[in-house]
């Protein structure tokens, strides 16, 4: 345990963790010190940019509060939160696919009957979204309770407006009897990923380009039914192969339609994954 | 880019990475970003450990402020501290063995002349420092800077007393032309890092003890030499061999002396790396 160097170090540190109750945690732990070596090994990690790396992590943190998460957007542009949901979320045919959850959800969203305007306020061209909750075999999913969330016109949620206490554009509503659910609210647009804290600076630097698909946000929740957490992409978006956050799934694009009085519908058939 | 899973999203975001200006940066997102994965897929991680994992870094960085830097504990107590202290300073044969800079180095710490007593009210028992500064080649070091900070007989670094904005046990001194420094200081002794944030949860999540061997911060600048950040660690500790932070070089144990009068003395010799 004297004079580690960089061969014997990440064994010592692996040792130290023998005492780990949980053994999940010490699995966990065990694979996080090997791969953070191995990375720090790798590039060759200088003092200098490891220090950046520590001013980096922190200055995440400190991005966060109640309405922002910089740490869910830095594992989005990274990957990782793709990566998580692939793994968890391997679904039988037929069942609608999951995607990211992303930083924009809010618990204690407000309720809404069927047919009701989520918008409450939110600037964009009107839109009706229909669709169904079913399960594997079809039958419908009565009383699932449905979470909708999404961005403005400006391409913001409504937590990106400072002040804004009023929740917009996201609201909690449940399925019929016939598993059937129907409410009003505004067309999704692209949008960038906020650019003005750490993930921004990322993104700059890498050359990439903040923007997301067109998007509605969905979490579907049912007794006996695994939790689905995934969105509607918009058909035609220009981002739809380039999503910031690496989310779009084909079967996810759905086709809002022009209607002759100006605004859209959306009509969205989810099937959820009975659960285990 | 559409309908990515857990075998081909890697390669994506490496992709997205292309555009990359600074090469150094691509190189070190591309290694973060194949790690990052690697560990994920290794350990099949949860959407539950997803996020307590994003809520750990949150609240890691959220423990920080211009007197406390919890990341850099985080990374001592995973031995990426000493890993990239390790790599980076693999000096000559005869050069002052580096250690981990740790987390409660301040910027702007009061000057002293040769002979003053830098504890400034820190509770401890007295002690005097006496060394030389010197080159590879044995030749004095004169007007290196070599600043010293170190815990009190409580365990505690100043800046871990709220409300104490004088600071303590830490300073600023100067080799004279012979190369020697002197000054007067309490006796270092052992201490445990701070245990009441997340670093603190993760040790006691994985059974391990938070101490550290008692031991005294230097850095040392001085033209054309390699700056030297380092420990004296204090010989006959019961924690030498079970560093909380993996730090110890048998090179750096210190023989702290008591002396008639119940001070004691410290004697050490501190040889720099010629710059390149
Ligand atoms: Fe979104
Ligand atoms: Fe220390």
């Amino acid at each position: 345990m004297r004079n580690l160097n960089q061969h014997t170090i990440t064994k010592a540190v692996i040792e130290r963790l023998a005492d780990t109750q949980d053994e999940r945690l010490k699995e966990i732990m065990t694979s996080l010190v090997q791969h953070l070596h191995a990375f720090a090994r790798e590039v060759e990690l200088t003092e200098d940019e490891w220090f950046k790396g520590i001013q980096y992590l922190t200055a995440t943190g400190q991005m966060c509060d109640d309405k922002r998460q910089e740490f869910i957007l830095l594992s989005d542009v990274l990957g990782l939160s793709m990566l998580t949901v692939a793994m968890n979320n391997d679904k039988p045919a037929g069942c609608t696919e999951a995607t990211v959850f992303g930083p924009f959800h809010v618990d204690g969203a407000p309720h809404y009957a069927d047919g009701d305007d989520v918008a409450n306020g939110a600037a964009g061209i009107p839109c009706r979204v229909r669709g169904t909750v079913k399960g594997l075999n079809g039958e419908p999913v009565a009383g699932a309770v449905i979470e909708v969330w999404q961005a403005d016109a400006q391409g913001n949620y409504d937590v990106q407006y400072p002040g804004l206490d009023e929740p917009q554009a996201r609201g909690v509503l449940k399925s019929g009897p016939d598993g059937r659910f129907h409410f009003r609210t505004i067309v999704a647009e692209a949008y960038p990923i906020p650019s003005d804290g750490t993930v921004g600076e990322l993104l700059r630097a890498t050359g990439r380009h903040p923007w997301r698909p067109a998007h509605l946000h969905f979490m579907i929740k049912a007794p006996r039914y695994e939790t689905l957490v995934t969105h509607v992409f918009r058909k035609g978006d220009q981002y739809l192969d380039s999503d910031a956050v690496f989310g779009v799934r084909e079967s996810l694009v759905g086709d809002w339609l022009a209607q002759p009085d100006g605004s859209y519908t959306l009509d969205f058939d989810f099937v959820l994954n009975p659960g285990k």
